[in-house]
């Protein structure tokens, strides 16, 4: 049996907040177009119901939230932590049918992800990691923009890191990053997409040169693994041209290491959140070159948040059936693009 | 024979305006979906035209009135009061069908009312009373805000008041009046939902004690009689707790009465004229309790609006069938739900 | 064999820009539903190419023009000024089919126009010409207004002057204007329709007595020339009351003639750029002559503009099949149309 095909896989943990966003108060986000509500108990567990009361829809998220409960703003029906109807208007019987649907919700390197799909399913081995987020050898900087756009247009941007070069010149494109060919592998199984380039004699860009301190040229490894939907990491390894290459069990002393993490989570079929963190293994005390790198990579999410809301609008604007042309670049791209269809496939299948 | 069923009830007296809001200037407001424009003559008597001249459909509340007449601001095609033209541009000759429609106008209880529906069944004796706005016992402090939303969740909002305590708490809102039963009735042949809330001993919220003047806990009556679709009344009667019940013919002295009013009047299927009134018939004078009364009133439709905004939003954006779940204080809100179908539905038979 | 009729006539030219708008720079504009970007090329010649890039449809005109080339803003795919892609990034290989359409464009009379339809009819000899605009016995001020409106409606206003007297009344209109008859004749072979109003004894509206110096009443003649999709002239003869008839092969000398033209080219269904140009034959070194009629023909068109914006929000809300009623003022508007839909029709024929 199968129903239409969902806009985005369904199943799958995606990141709703960093876990410093939800304290004691309500947080409203929508998810996958689910409008939520998020909020953290006074154990400190992270909750998350649907934000809307099954009286008049009003939303929760504007309510009030007191001792743990949720007093809708409207006509102040009462919801506990599991979405159960605690108190109604009027009269002490509460109907049976009063309960807000509430999602699986789980908290790791400092992200807040929720499970959406049959809460049944949800299954907090297949959480994907990002582990420097939150370890002491890293020191991380972070943050989340709203695109107004799919969130395809964001995968097929961070798989393909050629436009650094365009779109990003100045900041962390150099010509050798379009230059330079990449290599793309895919493992099927464990549903991850690998893209890598290696440039063994390139410029330093600023956001480098800045942070690190490195002056002349060097060697900048990419190493993408896209764990469709949700998380993309980035292992960058930036050195002096001529530091050898790093060998297993022995110090790789010359080199910086680079985290650079992406959550990409769709909001509706037509915005996306758009989370950005850099965690860096070097001048992890520098407030100046942690205040740097947040600039620096705002800016560049912003130039990526620009051309991609202008190229929403394009995509929607074009005639049915045009034509993209896709080049060797593009291979990390399109097997992106092909898993996430397999995945949204799976959506459509209802188990019987 | 039958037709669509229009989306409010057709053949029935609607609120358009103040009557101090038309005068000798072109007044441009969309009733129920049609747009027109309103004027009053020379004589004092109240026009209302379809607002598009027939030549290019052009907005004649854009144009100029001169000596009772319409000039289109276009071309200068010229109607007179009953919408016939009476001069086109570059001929003599008026074609005999450039006529502009015409609807029938009442002026009472210092409301503007235009009929909406077949000219030919307007009748003035339907025309729904409220005295007190026009009347010497009384002091009416009003104004109109802007809803984006459906003319139905503002019925909904206002026959069922347990909402003050949570969305209006602090001016008109206490606990008591969520916690108080309701008992509702229904005049099916007088077409009248009334919903009445009785509350023995109350806190007397700030709208009331700052403009009465009344100290410590109070009978509170919100006596609701609502004429669908358009006239609201909310009879409130405000004493000291203790104040006997009124008695049929003797005076009520102890007792402050309040009469709020609103007109609902549907501009758009998802927008909506909000007229309210408040009369008193204490402090007649009392300049400073007017300004009071008008800005808390209107802080409290304002604190309505946003939240109806909010929620026209919501249930557009809702799956198809979703469901809501009503209790008991919903009895009065359905019974007027129920009473507006069928007035629809009475839209949708044309007679043979 | 035929298609889906287009909303606008095809294999026609339109004006694009006029020619000291295109310089060595991107310059994006969207002619008929076609996102385009022109540029001019270091010697000097006009090109129009689509603004897509054959990879994932970026905006060429956010990209970056070197050497006559395009280089994409996001990857850089690189186009010549026929639209063939001459570099792709991280590799050498060009794919055959890496090209953007190019479109046909001419220069004349100080406007760049464009071919919209069949490359291979594009016929220089059909441009129609407004050679005053370049002319060294005129002087010329000009503009381009942005309308949220079709550019029928836009035609509808050009062809049936007598709304100067409403609409532009205290600029260019006077009683006389809507009062006199005009003359209207169709030339179906060359595709002019031609609208006259002679008006023998007239008030000289401000914009005429300023500029001329003409005190007392003048006559004044509107002859209307359109070539339908894209050409407006208004060949405007001001002269004072008595002045002789022009007689050919004899100076007008005590007549001052004033050409008025406009370029109305579809942007989108409902959006239209408005090119005005007013050139003169007398004051030709006066500077304040030009800027008065400068900004007061600005002034018209905006006031145009703001009424037509407001008529395209009207019609598109009226339920269908609404009736419009036409007068004599309307036979040169009503033949516009009619060849303008003829036109469309032909768009929709493929040949074989």
């Amino acid at each position: 049996m199968t129903q239409p095909t969902p806009p985005w896989p369904m199943n799958q943990w995606y990141v709703a907040a960093y876990s410093s966003d939800i304290e004691a108060e309500l947080f409203g986000r929508t998810i996958c177009g689910e409008p939520l509500v998020f909020y953290r108990t006074v154990e400190g567990e992270v909750v998350a119901l649907a934000d809307r009361c099954v009286h008049r829809r009003f939303p929760l998220s504007k309510s009030q939230l007191v001792d743990d409960q949720v007093i809708c703003g409207y006509h102040g029906f009462t919801y506990d932590r599991t979405g159960t109807c605690v108190a109604a208007p009027g009269q002490k019987r509460i109907p049976r049918s009063a309960r807000v649907p509430s999602w699986p919700v789980a908290e790791q390197d400092s992200l807040v992800w929720v499970w959406i799909g049959d809460p049944e399913r949800a299954d907090t081995d297949r959480l994907p990691r990002a582990p420097w987020l939150d370890h002491a050898d890293y020191t991380t900087v972070r943050g989340m923009e709203s695109l107004a756009a799919g969130y395809e247009l964001l995968v097929d941007n961070l798989l393909d890191l050629s436009h650094e070069t365009y779109l990003h010149g100045g900041h962390i494109g150099t010509p050798e990053v379009a230059e330079t060919p990449i290599t793309t592998e895919v493992d099927e199984d464990a549903h991850i997409v690998y893209v890598s380039r290696h440039m063994d004699d390139a410029a330093c860009p600023p956001f480098y040169a800045r942070s690190t301190g490195i002056e002349g040229r060097i060697t900048r490894w990419q190493d993408i693994e896209y764990h469709p939907p949700c998380l993309y990491l980035l292992h960058s390894r930036i050195a002096p041209v001529g530091t050898p290459d790093p060998v297993e069990g022995r110090p790789d002393d010359q080199a910086f290491r680079v985290e650079v993490v992406y959550a990409i989570t769709p909001e509706t079929e037509r915005s996306t959140h758009d989370f950005w963190m850099v965690a860096r293994d070097f001048a992890l005390e520098d407030t100046e070159v942690s205040r740097f790198l947040a600039e620096s990579n705002r800016t560049v999410v912003l130039q990526d948040v620009e051309a991609l809301d202008v190229l929403q609008v394009v995509v929607e604007s074009e005639k049915e059936n045009y034509q993209e042309l896709s080049i060797n670049i593009d291979t990390g791209g399109l097997a992106a693009r092909r898993m996430l269809k397999r995945q949204r496939e799976a959506g459509a299948l209802v188990e019987a």
